[in-house]
C-alpha cells in the first residue's frame, strides 16, 4: 500500500498549467514534472507544423506519462502537467494507480486562453488548434475545478486548500529515538509532522532545527504547537509518541485528546509497561480513539536504519499503520519487514519487554566472559579478538559492539577500563523480573542480570566489603572452548527462559502469540538479533519450547561439560558469574526429574497447615498431617 | 495496662446484693464473690450479737476484698458484694484500682428493706441494725443507681445495659490463625467476640461451634452477623481482620465500615501487601477510622502459644492496641514480648513480608542440603541425623521440624518420600522478589528460592527434559562438615539480604525502623527464629548492615572455603542448588572490588547512548562515546 499521490494538472493548451505546477510544487515541496517535455519527437514535429495530434500519437506518450508517475510514486508524491482531455487518455494516465491520482481542471473561456496565447512568443502550438481542443475536451468526473480567471497564487491557495497535502503521518516527541524514526519515514517518502514541545532554555526550537538540519526532512512539517500539528495531519490521523515511558505518556494522551476525533490512532512507541498499556487502550477506547502500543527496538542508529518493531493492539486498527511500520523496519534476510502484529492489548510491549530482558542476560554474559578471560590476564585488546573468534559459534549484535567497545582507545589506555563500573538500567529489566514473579514462569537469568546491576550500584559498600573480605586473587584455570561453551549454554537457556515467559503471558492473557514470527522480526534491526534467533525460527515452528528440539537438545549437550567445569572453576577461585551460574542451576532444576519441593511442602504443612498432595493419590487431592 | 473490671455491688444489708451479684455474674459470664463471705470470725460473731461493726472492726475487712479484687483482676473482670457505705471504705476498696472499680448502688427506702429482712431465715444481723445503716451510708458519686422495687432480672438488665461488659476486642474471621489468636486472647482473660460468616454448606455455625468446643471461649461472644458483633464491642473498637489477604480484606472492609464509629481500630492480622496496606490506611483515615496492619508470623501453633507480631501505622494508635499484642505474643529470652511498633503505614506487613522471603530461603537452602545430602546416599532417618547435628552451629525453628518431618514413617516408608516435589506459594516470595526489583535492593536469595518452588512446578516439562538430558548420576565427593559450613553461609548472606531490603526500604519509605528490634521479636514465636537471628540483634545494633561487623566477617570468612567447594562440586555434578550457588555468587559480586559493569556501561552507551560516568572524572557527570 502506497500512500503517495500524483497530481495532474490537466486543461487545453494555454490554460496555465506549467505555470501552476511550478508553483504548486514549491509550496507542496513534491516534484514537477511538465507533460510535454515527454512528447516523442515526432509528436513535437507535427505540433509546431501546426497538425493536431491524433489518439494514435498521443498513445505512447500516455504510456511514459504513466510510467512517470508510477516512479514517482514509489518513493514521493509529484505535480505532473497533461492536458488530458480525454476520459480514456486519463484512464491510461491513471492506470495502475487511480487511487493515488488527483485530478486538477484548469478551466477558462475559449476567449480568455485565445488572448492568452496570442500573447505567448516561441510557443511550439499555434493558436488555431485551440479550437480543436475545446472540441476534444471531455470534463473529468472527479476533479477539482479550478477558474484560470484568479491570480496564479490565488489558484495554488484554491488547489492546495482543496487537495491539502495534509501529512500522513505524526511523530510527537524528537528525542534520540523519535528523531531516528522520523528520518527513517521521511526518507521512505511519507509526508510527516513533526512535534516537539518548546521548553525555554532547554528545548527550543526543537523541531524546526531538526527539520532543516536533514534534507530528508524538506516536506516535513514541524510543530511546537498542539492543535497545529494535530490539524495537519490527515484523518484518521497516525500520531506516534515517542516520549519517556511513564507519567509522560499519560500527561502527553491527555494533551492530545481535545484535538483528536473519532477514529484516530495514537501509537506508543515508547518502552512502556505492558499493564499500562493495557489501561491506556481501554481509557482511549471509551474516547473513541484507538491505541497501538509498539515495541521498537534498535536504539538511535536501528531506529534510523530499521528497527525490529513490535505492536499490540487491535488488530484491524493495527492494519491502519501497518504500512508505516513495515516501511520503516529492518528487513529480515528474505526482505520481509522485521514488524509483525503480535496479538491483543499490551502484547507487543510485553514481546519489547522480554526482548529487553533478554538483551540484559546477553549483555550480562557478556561482562561474566569479559570478567573471565580479564583474570586470565588478558587486556582489551586481546579479549576482543578471543571474543572475535566466538563469532564462528555464537555471532550476535552484541557480540560485535562489544569487540569494538574493548578496542576502543582513549589515550594511551583503553576506554573501557576508565568507565565507572555501575550500571544504570530503564526499567525493562525490573518490569520482567516482575512480571516472571507474577506469572510463575522463572526467567530467572533475567533477574540474575538485573540484580547484577543492582549489585554494581553498591560501590562503596562493594569497596568496603573487598577489603574485608578478599585475599589476593588465585590463579585460574580455563580454556577459551570452554568459556565459548558456556557462553552459548546460558545464551541458549536464556533465549528458552525468555521465549518461555513469552508463551505463559500469552496463556495467561489468552493472546495469540507466534512465537517464531516473534523471532523472525528479532533477526534484524533489534539489539538481541544473532545467528541463534535465526536459527530458533524454524524451531519455534514445532513448539514454543526450544528444549525440546531435537537439534537444540543435541547442542545444549555438547555444551554442558564445558559450562559445568566453567562455572565450578570460577566459583572456587571467587569470581562473579551470577547468570552463567544461574543458567546451570536453572538447568539442573529443569531437568530433575525429582525436585526436593516434596520437604518444602511438607515444611509448609508443619508450620502452616498448608496441605500438600500425594504421590500415591492420583487425584490429586490435597492431605494434612499432624506432624 | 489492665482492662478488666471489677464491678462493686453496694447498699445496705437486705438491699438484695446476693441475690442480684449471683445473677449478674451469670449473665456477664464473670466470678461472683459476696463480701460477707470475708469477714473475720470476730466481726460474724459481732454482727449475729446485733451489735454494729465499728470502722475498725472493718478496715481489715476492706482490705482483704481490695486484694480480692486485685488479685481477681489480674486475669479477668469480676462482681463483688459489699455493703460499702462510706466513701471512706469505697476508697479501701477501690485503692490502686480506680480505674477498673464500677460502683453499683441497689437503693430502696427504708420500709421496702424492712419488710424484706424481715421475711428472711436465719440471716446473722437483726433487722434493727437496719437505721444504723441508713445513718452510716453516704451517697457515693459516679455509681449506678438502681432501685430495689424492680424484679431481678430487670434490675440485671438494667446493670448490663448501663456498665455493658463490651468486649474488649473482636476477631473477625476463624480460619486456622483466627482461631489460634482468638484462644490467646481468650486465654490472656481478654473479653473478646468472635465474627465468622455463615456460608451454606461450607461454613455453618462456625464461631459458636468454636466458642462451644474451648473451655477458654467461655465468656466470649460469638457472632455471624456484623452488626451485633461490631455492637457486642466497647469504643473505640479494636477489630482484628484475620481473613485472606487480598480482596476479601477490602470486601471485609467494606461490610464494616457502616457498623463502626469514629476513631475505631481495624487491624489486619493477615499477610496483606504493604503497598495495600498503604492504600487502606488512607482510605479509612478520610472516614475517620484508624488502620493497623500487622504481620503476624508463626503458624497455627505459634498464633495459639505466641507468634511474633509486627505491627505499623500511626504509633499513637498502636498504643490502643499493643497492650492486647503484646500479651499474645511470644516471650524473648528476657522475657519480653516479640511484638514491636516497626513504623508508619505498611512497614509491620512489609517486615512480614520480608520476614516470609527469609523463611522461603531458609527452607530452600534445607531443601538444598537434603538434595546433596540424599545424593550422597543417605535415607531420611540419616539425613535427620545429620541436620540434627547441624544444632551445634545452625540450630533454628525450621531445622528442627526438618528432623522431624524427615523422620515421620508412612507404613513402611518415610512420608517425605510420598509428597509430590511441587511446592505452592501465597504471594509474600513473590512480592519480596518484586520489592526486591522494585528498590534496587538485591535479595537474590529469595528471587532464587521463589523461582527454585516455580520450576518445581513445572513437573512435567522437568519429567520430559530429565529423559532428553540427563544420563545416569554421578558420585560426588562432598564432606558434611563443609556442607554445614555452606549451609550457615548461605543462610547468613541471606539474612543480610533480607535485612538490607527492609533497611532499604525503611529509606525509600522514610520509616524509622529499628532493625535490632526487628530482629528480637524474631527470636521467638516466628517460622524464622534461630540462633543466627539472636546473634544478630547486638550486630544490627551497631549497623544495619551485619557484614561489617567483625564477628559477621569473622564467620563468613571461616565458612568461605566451604561453599566454595560445595557449590563447585554440585555442579560437576549436576546438583540443583540455586539458592546456595547464588549466596556464593551474590558474595563474589558483592566482595568485588571492580564489577564488570563498566563493559555494561558501555554497550549501553554504544547502542542506546544512555552515556556513562568516567573514573576520572570525579564530577559524576555522564558522557557519551560516538562509538
Amino acid at each position: 500500500m502506497n500512500l503517495n499521490k500524483v497530481i495532474f494538472l490537466m486543461g487545453v493548451s494555454g490554460c496555465g498549467k506549467s505555470t501552476i505546477g511550478e508553483l504548486l510544487s514549491e509550496e507542496l515541496r513534491i516534484p514537477f514534472f511538465d507533460g510535454d517535455d515527454y512528447h516523442p519527437q515526432a509528436n513535437i514535429k507535427k505540433m509546431s507544423d501546426g497538425i493536431p495530434l491524433n489518439d494514435e500519437d498521443r498513445y505512447d506518450w500516455l504510456v511514459t506519462l504513466n510510467k512517470l508517475a508510477k516512479n514517482q510514486l514509489q518513493n514521493n508524491s509529484c505535480v505532473i502537467v497533461c492536458s488530458a482531455l480525454k476520459e480514456s487518455y486519463r484512464k491510461i494516465l491513471s492506470r495502475d494507480i487511480p487511487n493515488q491520482v488527483k485530478w486538477v481542471h484548469l478551466e477558462g473561456s475559449f476567449d480568455q486562453i485565445f488572448e492568452r496565447l496570442n500573447s505567448r512568443e516561441n510557443h511550439f502550438m499555434s493558436s488555431d488548434l485551440l479550437q480543436s481542443q475545446f472540441d476534444t475536451l471531455e470534463q473529468p468526473k472527479n476533479a477539482l475545478v479550478v477558474n484560470i480567471g484568479l491570480k496564479p497564487q490565488e489558484i495554488v491557495e484554491k488547489i492546495t486548500k482543496k487537495i491539502k497535502m495534509k501529512s500522513e503521518f505524526g511523530l510527537f516527541g524528537l528525542g534520540v529515538m523519535g528523531k531516528s524514526l522520523s528520518r527513517n519515514l521521511a526518507q521512505k517518502g511519507f509526508t510527516i509532522s513533526l512535534f516537539n514541545r518548546e521548553l525555554k532554555g532547554t528545548e527550543e526550537n526543537v523541531a524546526i532545527d531538526f527539520k532543516s538540519a536533514h534534507k530528508e526532512l524538506e516536506s516535513a512539517k514541524a510543530f511546537s504547537d498542539i492543535e497545529a500539528f494535530v490539524n495537519s495531519l490527515q484523518t484518521p490521523r497516525r500520531i506516534m509518541l515517542m516520549v519517556n515511558a511513564g507519567n509522560i505518556t499519560d500527561m502527553v494522551i491527555e494533551d492530545l485528546i481535545p484535538y483528536l476525533s473519532d477514529g484516530d490512532v495514537l501509537i506508543d512507541g515508547g518502552n512502556s509497561n505492558y499493564l499500562k498499556t493495557k489501561e491506556r487502550y481501554d481509557y482511549l477506547k471509551a474516547k473513541n480513539i484507538h491505541f497501538i502500543g509498539v515495541g521498537v527496538s534498535g536504539g538511535e542508529e536501528g531506529a534510523l536504519k530499521g528497527p525490529s518493531i513490535m505492536p499490540g493492539g487491535n488488530k484491524e486498527i493495527y492494519n491502519l499503520v501497518k504500512p508505516y511500520l513495515d516501511s520503516i523496519a529492518a528487513k529480515d534476510r528474505n526482505n520481509l519487514p522485521c514488524c509483525t502484529y503480535i496479538g491483543e492489548e499490551g502484547s507487543g510491549h510485553f514481546v519489547k519487554m522480554v526482548h529487553n530482558g533478554i538483551e540484559y542476560v546477553e549483555m550480562q554474559l557478556l561482562a561474566e566472559v569479559y570478567t573471565m578471560l580479564k583474570h586470565l590476564g588478558n587486556n582489551p585488546d586481546e579479549i576482543a579478538d578471543i571474543l572475535e573468534s566466538f563469532t564462528c559459534k555464537a555471532n550476535s549484535y552484541l557480540l560485535g559492539i562489544t569487540v569494538d567497545i574493548l578496542r576502543k582507545k582513549d589515550g594511551d589506555d583503553w576506554l573501557v577500563n576508565k568507565i565507572v563500573d555501575k550500571a544504570g538500567n530503564k526499567g525493562t529489566g525490573n518490569w520482567t523480573t516482575i512480571a516472571t514473579a507474577q506469572l510463575g514462569a522463572p526467567s530467572t537469568l533475567i533477574a540474575s542480570a538485573l540484580f547484577a546491576r543492582y549489585t554494581s550500584f553498591y560501590k562503596e559498600e562493594r569497596l568496603e566489603a573487598s577489603n574485608n573480605f578478599r585475599s589476593n586473587p588465585s590463579a585460574i584455570n580455563l580454556n577459551i572452548e570452554d568459556v565459548l561453551n558456556a557462553y552459548q549454554f546460558a545464551r541458549i537457556v536464556n533465549h528458552y527462559q525468555g521465549l518461555k515467559l513469552i508463551s505463559e503471558a500469552g496463556k495467561a492473557y489468552n493472546w495469540q502469540l507466534n512465537l517464531s514470527e516473534i523471532a523472525r522480526i528479532w533477526t534484524n534491526g533489534c539489539i538481541i538479533k544473532s545467528d541463534l534467533i535465526m536459527d530458533l525460527i524454524p524451531v519455534l515452528k514445532e513448539d514454543d519450547n526450544i528444549l525440546t528440539s531435537k537439534t537444540i537438545i543435541d547442542q545444549v549437550k555438547s555444551l554442558k561439560p564445558s559450562i559445568n567445569k566453567v562455572v565450578s572453576e570460577c566459583i572456587l577461585n571467587e569470581l562473579a558469574i551470577p547468570c552463567l551460574s544461574e543458567s546451570v542451576n536453572f538447568f539442573n532444576g529443569y531437568t530433575a526429574a525429582y525436585s526436593a519441593a516434596n520437604l518444602i511442602q511438607a515444611q509448609r504443612d508443619y508450620f502452616g497447615a498448608h496441605t500438600y498432595q500425594r504421590t500415591d493419590d492420583a487425584s490429586g487431592k490435597f492431605h494434612h498431617t499432624n506432624w
